[in-house]
C-alpha cells in the first residue's frame, strides 16, 4: 500500500509519523478546554468528539466519543473499528467533499496537551523477548542456564499495576524501596540506585473474553498498539522477586506513548515470529505472521544536554506475539476486559547496541555507556530524560507512534513528606 | 463492648453472625429486582438504597447508594464511614423511634441473592502467613531454606487479577493449563490435577493514596475486611512461576464473602503480630496491635455429601498485617485506589489441622485427608464445595463474615468450545 494522500498537507510528507495511513487515537486538550478524543493527521489533530457532536461521525445509536478515553469505541469490536477508520479516511482524504466543514475541527498538535488515551483496566507485563531473557539470565545464572526451562514453551508474564500507567511526558519520581546488596547483612530502606527502562510495545485489548480463547480469537480482540516503557528498579527487584516475582520494583510507573496506533494501520507490516527451538503446544501455535516489523529506538538526555541514541532494535525480535500472550493469558479462564494492557516484555536484538534496557546495555553496571555529551551512565541519573520512538517503514510513508518519554525526578527527600 | 440490642429480634442471638455490633455491607437483589446496597442485621437485610432514597440516610449532598456497589461510600473516608455506622445503629437499635418506618425496608436474607459488594479496582495477594510460607518452603526447598531471605523483612506479594474476583456462591470452573511433571520431558496442555484453596482474609482499600504512606496512614485507608479464597492450580504454578511468579495458576477465580465487615466492627478484637525474629525497618514497624483475633475454618463437601471441617486457624497467625502490606505496597510510589483488594496470604497455624490449603494439609499429596464420608482427598475433585467461615468472638456476641463458598465444576471438555 502506498502513501494515501490527505488534504492536510503535513500528512503527505513521506517521513511524517501520522499520514492518512495511520490515523492513531489519542486524548488531548488545549488551553482552557477539557480533554477529548482526537485522531492525529500530519501535524494536526481532528477533534473527533466535536466531529461526532456535529454529526460528521455517526457510528452507532449512542455517542462513542463524549468521554475522554477510547474505551467505548474499543469495546464495539472490529466492525465498528473498521467503520470509524473508513469514515475518518473519507473525511480526511485528498479531494474529500467535506474538507471545508472538517477544517474548523482541526487543532495543531503543537498547541495540544496529550492525556492517557484509554482507561487501563488491568496491566500485564510479559518477558517474551528472547535476547533480553538470554542477556538477563546470563548475568544472573550464567549462559547455560540463562533461559528458564519453561521459557520456550509459554510466554512468561506477571500482572503489573494498572494504577501506575501514565502517558508520555509524565515526570517519573525515583522510587524508595528495600535494598540489600550481595555483601550487606541486612536490607535498608533507600532510594533505588539502579533505576532503569524497559523498551516494550503495549497491546491493548478491545473486546473482552470470558474463558479460554484461541490465538486467532486473541488477535481479533486486540485494538491497537503503543510504545511502552516499564520503568524498573533493579535493586528493589533483586531483593524482592523471589519467590513471587517483581512487585514494587515495577510499580512506580509505566509510561505509554499518547497515540494508540490501530491494528489496521500495522497490518502491512506483519512478519513472522522466529524459528522455534521447540514446537509450541497447539493452543499457542502461530496462525500466520504474528509480529510486526517496527523499528524502535531509545534516547537518553541528561538534564540540559542533547539526547544520545542508546539502543535500536525491532519488534520483530519478539519470540511470542501479543496474540499468543493474550491466548495464554486466558488459558485458566481468566476474564479479559476492554482496556487491558499487555506489555510485550523488553525487546532486545542479538547485538549490544540493540539492547532494550540499561541493565543489558551496561551489563549490570560493569560496562557503563558513554553519551555524546561525554558523560557515562550505568543506570538512570536524576534529571535524565528517556525517550522511546518507533515506526514501521512503508513504501513512501511511515507509521509512527509518537514519543514515549519521561524525565526522572530525584527521590522524595524523605518518604511520607510530600 | 457487650451485645448491642436491636429491634430486629434475630440479631440479638449471641451466636448470630450479624448483630447490631457488626452491620456489614453487601449488595443484594430479590426476585425481579435490581441489585442494590444493603446492610445485614440478624436474618434480615436493610435496603440502604431505599433508605437513602426515602431520606432516612442523608450523609452528603450526593446520593451514595444509588449504584450497586459500595465504592462511593468507601472513597468518602472515615468521617462519613463513622456517620453512616452511627446512623444505621440509631435506626436499628432497640427502642429506635424510627422502627415503624424502617421495618418495611427490611428484606429476608433467605430471599436475597448476593452480588459482589464492591467494584474491585486492583487485586494484590500477599504471602505473609509464616506457617504457610514455612510449610510450602519446606516441601519445595527443605526446612533449612524454607523461608526466602527477604521473607522476615518485607511482606512478599504479587499482583493478582481483579477480573477474576467473584462473590461467594459463584461456581468455579477447573482450569486448563500447561503442566509438566518432574519426570516429563515436555509440558502438556491439560486440566489442572492439583486444584486447591487458599484460606485468606481480604482487606479493602477505602481511601486512595498517591505516594508512600506510613503504616498508620495505611491502616486509616482500610475500609473493611472479607474472607477470601484464592483458588490455586498448584501444577500450573509449579511450571510457570519461575522467574516472575504465579500467573495463570491464580487467575481462574478468587472468591470473597459477600459482606464487607467494617473495620469499626473489628476494633474490639485487635491483637498483636507475633514476636519478630529480626527487627522490621522503620517504615514497616508495628504502630500498635495490628491484627485481629478472628477464628477461621474451612469445610469440604463432596457432591451430595455432608461437609467435613478440614482446617481451623485464626487471622492472628499472620506475620504482617494488612496495614503493613499496604504501606509496603506504596513504598515505590505505587498509587492505590478505592476498591483495591489485598489478600493476606494463606493463613495457617502451627499444627497440622490449622493449615489453610490442601497443599499443606495433604503435604503435597503425600498424606491424603479422609473426609467424614470416608472419601479421601489430596486436592479438589469435581463437584466438591469448599467453604470458608470466620468470626470474632465477643462477650455475648460474635462478628461473622458470612460464608465464602464455591463449588468446583469439571474443566471444559475442550477449551475454546463454550
Amino acid at each position: 500500500m502506498p502513501l494515501m494522500k490527505s488534504w492536510v498537507a503535513s500528512a503527505n510528507d513521506a517521513t511524517h509519523p501520522f499520514p492518512l495511513n495511520n490515523l492513531p487515537y489519542g486524548v488531548f486538550s488545549t488551553e482552557g478546554s477539557h480533554p477529548r478524543c482526537g485522531v492525529a493527521i500530519g501535524d494536526m489533530i481532528l477533534d473527533v468528539t466535536a466531529a461526532e457532536a456535529k454529526g460528521f461521525i455517526d457510528l452507532i445509536e449512542e455517542p462513542l466519543f463524549d468521554l475522554p478515553f477510547w474505551n467505548p469505541l474499543m469495546e464495539q469490536g472490529p466492525a465498528v473499528w473498521a467503520a470509524l477508520r473508513n469514515r475518518l479516511t473519507g473525511l480526511l482524504a485528498a479531494g474529500s467533499e467535506e474538507q471545508e466543514k472538517i477544517e474548523p475541527l482541526l487543532v495543531a498538535q503543537a498547541e495540544a496537551e496529550m492525556h492517557m488515551p484509554f482507561a487501563v483496566s488491568e496491566y500485564t507485563d510479559f518477558y517474551a523477548g528472547r535476547h533480553h531473557a538470554q542477556n538477563v539470565g546470563t548475568m544472573f545464572r550464567g549462559p547455560e542456564n540463562a533461559l528458564p526451562p519453561n521459557w520456550l514453551h509459554i510466554p512468561i508474564g506477571y500482572n503489573g499495576r494498572a494504577s501506575s500507567v501514565v502517558v508520555s511526558g509524565t515526570e517519573i519520581r525515583r522510587p524508595w524501596g528495600q535494598l540489600k546488596g550481595p555483601n550487606d547483612s541486612l536490607p535498608r530502606f533507600a532510594p533505588s540506585q539502579r533505576f532503569d527502562i524497559e523498551l516494550e510495545m503495549g497491546a491493548i485489548v478491545g473486546i473482552p473474553s470470558d474463558g479460554p480463547v484461541s490465538v486467532q480469537e486473541a488477535d481479533d480482540m486486540i485494538f491497537g498498539y503503543v510504545l511502552l516503557n516499564d520503568w524498573s528498579a533493579r535493586d528493589i527487584q533483586a531483593w524482592e522477586y523471589q519467590p513471587l516475582g517483581p512487585f514494587q520494583a515495577k510499580a512506580t510507573a509505566t509510561s505509554i506513548s499518547p497515540w494508540i496506533v490501530p491494528k489496521a494501520a500495522l497490518e502491512p507490516f506483519r512478519c513472522n515470529t522466529p524459528e522455534r527451538d521447540v514446537e509450541l503446544l497447539d493452543h499457542l501455535k502461530d496462525v500466520g505472521p504474528m509480529l510486526y516489523d517496527i523499528d524502535l529506538q531509545v534516547t537518553m538526555a541528561p538534564e540540559g544536554k542533547a539526547a544520545t541514541t542508546i539502543a535500536r532494535t525491532n519488534y520483530n525480535q519478539m519470540y511470542f506475539s501479543a496474540a499468543q500472550q493474550l491466548a495464554h493469558h486466558t488459558t485458566s479462564g481468566c476474564p479479559m476486559n476492554t482496556g487491558d494492557l499487555l506489555g510485550s516484555g523488553t525487546i532486545s536484538g542479538p547485538t549490544k547496541p540493540e539492547r532494550g534496557s540499561l541493565l543489558e546495555l551496561s551489563w549490570g553496571g560493569k560496562e557503563p555507556l558513554t553519551l555524546d555529551s561525554g558523560e557515562t551512565r550505568s543506570f538512570i541519573e536524576d534529571g535524565d530524560t528517556l525517550t522511546l520512538t518507533g515506526s514501521a517503514k512503508g513504501k513512501g510513508y511511515i507509521i509512527g507512534f509518537g514519543d514515549c518519554s519521561g524525565t526522572v525526578l530525584p527521590a522524595l527527600p524523605k518518604p511520607y513528606k510530600r
